[in-house]
């Protein structure tokens, strides 16, 4: 390990987190509350550490190996979620440290996982925080790092090792300018969702905090019935902007560019559609007897499929009393996720395609093993150390799971609860069935299980390696 | 397809089952039973087919390619089940016969998942012929084609399209010579068993039914009760058994070689061991609070470690009450199951483990891009197509299960029943949790859902690709 590179990035991060922290300081001077001083208090404490980091490690760096970039981004999302708690503990909203660190790392992976049973008797400077953490948490902290800091060009290896998705494209041939764009792109459908929130009559701090969380998908609202309780002009305009937020961003540069011929035969938007057209009809139907009227069930419909494939996990319905078809449909849509490239959580659409046209080949294979048969994606043939790659991400992603229920089946609740808890964290989803479900959350938890619910989020987050090298003594080795 | 040889295979096939029929005939005469009559009905009738379909496409068969080889296993075990239920039927004993077919396949497949209430009720015929589908299916119906019908070497295509595993040796040189020696093995350690349960004090039958359900990792008893009311001496048995009857077969045959170095040096066996040992202690010391002596705790724990993990799924207590630790251990043995090449189902010892190297040096490979590393397996060098194929088949095999628990999510029951029906089923285990769990039964759910876990059981039974390829049009079409 590089250990002064490493040590240096994450003081750097930490003093950003520094400056960030000063628009929820704002936030809450300008409503006149107290919390005003615990914002103060952590932006003292971050710039202390991150000053102290950065200083001590600063000059010359020397090579920088993958290894470097997985350590910097393991290391700099606990530290932040570590620093970003602060404040939720400092002005006793959430006494509990560890509580306050669930919410924090819930926040920054953008799953939405909350410990609170009152959202609503949090000041608005927090409930800012929260939904400000999923907004950089989104599009990934160190996108952000890259396009601030001067770094050579090696540093696409930081961005590989934190986007989500097989495939990491470099828009711009630097790959600070490909972060410049896809933070631009970020911010603009940003203040159009909240622009849209506000014409439908929400209030302007209502509509920040939803269109942060959105943006981010992460999930964290406003009140304690999320967003059942807005109107089905505000519900709609969520649903459409959850669907979009959960598509690759390298898509909207290749509109912008006046290139749409190429959007038109991305395999992974076809898919991503599809999906989306059979869920929503499969839901719409399956609960009409529960909603009586087709657009209430289609609004309904659209909205949960949206919000759990994009993994952002806004509520507008118990869905846990609809029938097991449209809660299977709604699992299936937590392990798929959105599409690589984009905010959203989960296996990622690309990687689920990839998967079955491997599955179609073996099959072939099998039957005619002599016969040579190259997997096309987007029209290009795949090379065959991504799929190789991709098959066996998915084993890791199924251990990793399986690993994590393990560690939940020492609590002492049931299996579903259980189950759907580690699915929703490890997908960076929100809310699951159960206990965990739209009406509950996940404050019963004992402080150890939620630590292990915290590694699930940030190892789904981070798309495991980063966090498993955290584990590999080796990797801690002074080069 | 070459229709003529598979036509031809199938009814040869059903020849050797009206064979077969005559066992539990003899014994139904024995005790004088009425289905005797039902057993000479169902002779009568498999005769009638068999000679029908083989003497209509008897003569030359041309080139057989795995495709043959494929359709012949897929379309054999579904005539055999649709054959072998009619006894039930007949004998109103299961009057339904879509629940006869349930109970056959589940028979054939050594599922061992029931639809009986009372299993008391049967006649002994009846239980002898439960277990005796077990037997049968346990080392392959199509093994024992293999050795029986004059056949080229290429039959060891069929021998590969149904033994279970992701590694089939060829023990001798002729496949005749290797069913042989597999189905000599598997003879000597039924009738080791039935010797040592009648040293028990157990009566012949009720030995011969437990040992016919163990060897072939089924789970069909006598009993409403399973194995729970049995001495402490006949639950270590059927321990010891169904742990050996999990094994590789090959491994046997190299100890009767003298070659236990090889037998020692065998890295499914090490793996084997190590989950076993760890699982046994875990429940041991988990479940010491509700059995309060050490000794039995230790017996539970071991009896239903074996249980699931063999996939035989005899039971000595109601685990469902167990805590969530407990049963987090047994879902995941349920996926992981036996050694290859014995008669044990799940995903199999070999793959879990070739999927474990693979995500260890894929780790390794994403820290240093140019480091050539090479997954052994034994001491050899696993071949990198055979990783390919085993990471494909985890993929394949959940979305399987995904798309079963779909299917079942048409039926009105809970999430946990339905999920645990799926996974049993496909793994070939038995009971699962919740309603299937050890004191309920299958017979609650829809017959058309009862076709769908029928199709569960096949696929799970023989490993996914010759079942799909039934579902490939190309497949039917004559050459």
């Amino acid at each position: 390990m590089n250990q002064k590179f490493v040590i240096f990035t994450v003081g750097r991060v930490v003093l950003i987190e520094a400056a960030l922290l000063v628009l929820p300081l704002a936030v809450s001077l300008l409503y006149g509350e107290s919390c005003a001083l615990d914002f103060a208090l952590t932006i003292v404490v971050a710039l202390g550490v991150g000053s102290l980091l950065s200083l001590l490690c600063r000059g010359k760096h020397g090579d920088i190996s993958i290894k470097d970039s997985f350590m910097v981004v393991a290391l700099t999302w606990i530290v932040l979620s570590a620093i970003g708690a602060l404040p939720f503990v400092l002005s006793k909203e959430i006494p509990a440290y560890i509580d306050a660190f669930f919410e924090t790392v819930s926040g920054f992976t953008t799953t939405g996982a909350t410990i609170l049973t009152n959202v609503e008797a949090l000041s608005r400077g927090m409930l800012f925080w929260r939904s400000f953490t999923h907004w950089i948490g989104g599009m990934g902290i160190l996108v952000f790092v890259v396009m601030l800091l001067k770094t050579t060009d090696r540093s696409i290896n930081i961005l590989k090792a934190e986007m989500p998705g097989p495939t990491m494209d470099k828009l711009a041939p630097k790959s600070r300018d490909t972060a410049k764009i896809l933070y631009l792109l970020y911010i603009v459908l940003t203040v159009l969702e909240i622009v849209f929130l506000l014409f439908g009559g929400m209030s302007l701090f209502d509509s920040v905090v939803h269109a942060l969380s959105t943006a981010g998908t992460g999930g964290f609202g406003a009140y304690n019935a999320s967003a059942a309780d807005f109107s089905p002009y505000i519900q709609w305009v969520l649903t459409a902007f959850m669907f979009l937020f959960a598509v690759n961003f390298n898509l909207y540069y290749l509109l912008l560019l006046r290139r749409g011929r190429e959007v038109l035969h991305n395999t992974e938007l076809k898919v991503y559609l599809a999906i989306v057209f059979v869920a929503v009809a499969v839901i719409t139907i399956d609960i009409l007897p529960l909603y009586k009227t087709f657009s209430v069930s289609l609004r309904q419909a659209a909205f949960q499929v949206a919000s759990i494939m994009s993994t952002t996990g806004f509520i507008t319905a118990d869905f846990t009393v609809w029938s097991p078809l449209s809660k299977m449909v709604l699992l299936g849509l937590m392990f798929v996720g959105g599409c690589a490239g984009s905010t959203a959580g989960g296996l990622k659409m690309s990687r689920v395609t990839i998967l079955c046209k491997m599955i179609r080949r073996e099959l072939r294979h099998t039957l005619r093993p002599r016969m040579v048969d190259v997997i096309k994606v987007d029209g290009r043939p795949l090379s065959e150390q991504t799929a190789h790659s991709v098959a066996v991400y998915f084993a890791l992603y199924m251990m990793c799971i399986t690993g994590l229920l393990v560690a939940l089946s020492f609590s002492p609740f049931d299996l579903e609860t259980n189950l759907f808890a580690t699915i929703s964290c490890f997908n960076n989803v929100g809310p699951g069935f159960g206990m965990v479900g739209p009406l509950g959350n996940y404050s019963p938890y004992s402080p150890v299980i939620k630590l292990f619910l915290c590694a699930g989020m940030l190892l789904g987050r981070l798309e495991i390696y980063p966090m498993l090298l955290l584990f590999v003594p080796a990797a801690w080795r002074k080069k």
